[in-house]
Order: structure tokens, then C-alpha cells, then sequence
């Protein structure tokens, strides 16, 4: 399973938001939208292999967390707008204590980043992506990989403690620094090289 | 200078479209939109040393081009709607024999693929890339390349004759089949690493 979790330091975490203004009235939720095509979509499929956290930390019940499972996911289309739609129907549903499924394959928690990444790093490699990291590289064969992004806002002293507990490998994508979304494509793109490569 | 020429086989060239349906009504306009997103957004910052050409087939007015300078850009913004909204004011712009600006770095004219790739050719390495090429590899520092792609949609025969009399290097990214504006990012992080590695 390839695992991407990313930190959305101001998303909306209601579903009162307009699909007209995704860019600015939802605490940049259109980052995290642009994270979803980026993880699951290929030409004419999707990728069934791989999960996504998206970490909603904005107010107004922060924090919550939306989990795609891409073996499940329906209704999936590569546009932003649709996209924005399944996430507002997720974020209408009353949480309680338990992950609740909204539409096949998403499914949302009142989770936070620690409860996430405590529960990947039992059976999972975490790579954080930073920066400053050395060069990624896979090294092992179908390696379980928990990848770790944040937003377009670095991660704060808190979130750095709590990733350090887990000693994350660190890791960058070169010397230029991408968007999220375009970290997750080159990530999948280095990922499926290599799969195949050590086949 | 990194180029990037796109070919939209059906997508609209008038500006008569609702930028809540551009999944739907478009032509597939969104690829393209997704494209521009791929080719000049970094961390903060706009690629200056890329320009993409977006190749416009789909009725009423076939073909249209419209040129995107990096160097020159401005107003653009990473989400969808509002890219779509610049792409609409160019299709707004009655176009004669000349090209014309719509907004800083946004051209459009009705050249179509056969006057851009000969324009480009004469100076720049065309790269073609089509799922049964070659793993591209970059191979000289510094040097100027065209990365040719299509959208959805294959290139036709008559398309497919056109860019052989340039005998373009035909090259894919791995054995996995992936949409075009994810190609663009996987190619700009291969140019990026390359530049840097042979500085």
C-alpha cells in the first residue's frame, strides 16, 4: 500500500463553503482538492493501491480527517469543482467518536494528525517531505510508504515534534520546492518506476 | 527554454462556456487547464523559462492556439476556475491573421499544430510523448526541448504523420499511462533534477 497523509494547516472543516470560491474562502482547501487527483488518478483508471489523509485544521471544529481508500472510490472525477463537492458531502456528516463513510471510499473522522500517524507508523515506513531532506529514493520492494506533506504552510515546532517522535526518513524531491500536489505525482511517478524496475 | 505544446482534440475554442461545467461542456477543457497548473506553478513562485502552447481543436472555430509565457505571466492563480476564466477572456478576442495578447503572457492565435511544431523545430529538440516511447532521459545541459503531448485522447493518423517529418525523439515516463498535466510534472522534477545534477 502506498499511504500519502497531507497537513491542510487552515482547511475548512465545515461544508459551508461556496464551490465558486474554493481558492478563497475554504482556508485553501483547493490545495488538498488538487492532492486528491494528484494520488488517484491515471489516464483511464484510478489507483486502487493507494489511501489518502487529508489533515482539516481549520476552523470551525478543527481538527478532522478525510480518508480515501482508492480500492473503494466512486464518483471520483479529476475536476476541482466535483472533487469539492464529495469532500462538502463528507464534511456535512455528524461526527462522533468512530470514522464515518460518506460516499464509497471517503470516509471522515474527528482524527488529528497525531491519531493518524500513530496508527500508519505501526505497520508503515513514514517519509516526511521536507525540503531540506536528501534526495528520495526507494529502497525497498514493495515497501510499505507512509509519505507526509503539508500544505502550502511548513509544518509548525508541534507537528515537527510530533513527526520526530516516529523518526520519519526525510526526504526532498530535489532542490526546488513543488506544490503538494505536484510532490504526490512525483512521488507516485519515482514509486512506480521502481516497482517495476525491482520486479 | 523549456516548452510544452498540448493538443486539445476537442476542446472548445469559443468563450461561450459556464466555468461550472468545465468537466462537461468544455471539450475537456479542464485537462488543459490542469496542464497550465503543471507547467508553471512552484512553491511561491512561477516558472519563468517555460512556455506551454495549448492547442485548441474543438468547435466552433477550429484551430485555436494559445501561447502561455512564463516570463511574463500574470493574474494566474493555481485553481481551475480561475485559470479558466483568463483562458476565456483569449477565446473572448477576436483573432485575425496575427496573434494577439488577451492578458500579460496569455496569447492566442489561429495557428493550429502543424504551424506551431514547424515554428518550434527549427530551434528547439522536440520530444514526443506517447505511452510506447523510450524512458526519456535528458542527455544535454541546458538544452532547449519541446515536449509534445495529447490530451485524453491519442493522436490521430493525420497528427501522428505530422510530427514524424520532424522526427521528434519519442519517449514515455514509465510503463504506467498517466494524464497529461501529471506528465508535465514529471517532466519539469527530470529537467529540474538534470539542470541541477549538471550544473
Amino acid at each position: 500500500m502506498r499511504r500519502f497523509v497531507v497537513v491542510g494547516h487552515r482547511a475548512i472543516t465545515s461544508s459551508k463553503f461556496n464551490l465558486n470560491d474554493l481558492c478563497g474562502a475554504t482556508g485553501r482547501l483547493d490545495v488538498l482538492l488538487r492532492c486528491i487527483n494528484s494520488a488517484f488518478f491515471l489516464s483511464h483508471d484510478i489507483r486502487r493501491d493507494v489511501e489518502l489523509y487529508l489533515i482539516l485544521q481549520g476552523e470551525p471544529e478543527p481538527p478532522k480527517t478525510i480518508r480515501l481508500v482508492g480500492d473503494e472510490l466512486k464518483y471520483l472525477n479529476p475536476d476541482e469543482r466535483s472533487t469539492a463537492a464529495l469532500i462538502r458531502n463528507a464534511l456535512i456528516k455528524k461526527i462522533g467518536k468512530d470514522e464515518e463513510m460518506s460516499t464509497p471510499g471517503i470516509y471522515i473522522s474527528k482524527n488529528g494528525l497525531e491519531e493518524v500517524i500513530k496508527g500508519l507508523a505501526k505497520n508503515s515506513t513514514l517519509v516526511y517531505l521536507r525540503e531540506d531532506g536528501g534526495i528520495f529514493e526507494p529502497t525497498e520492494k514493495e515497501q510499505d510508504y507512509t509519505f507526509i506533506l503539508s500544505d502550502d504552510k511548513d509544518m509548525d515546532e508541534k507537528e515537527e515534534a510530533l513527526l520526530k517522535v516516529y523518526e520519519p526518513e526525510i526526504v526532498s524531491l530535489g532542490s526546488i520546492s513543488y506544490h503538494s500536489d505536484h510532490c504526490i505525482v512525483i512521488v507516485n511517478n519515482l514509486m512506480d518506476r521502481f516497482s517495476n524496475n525491482s520486479r
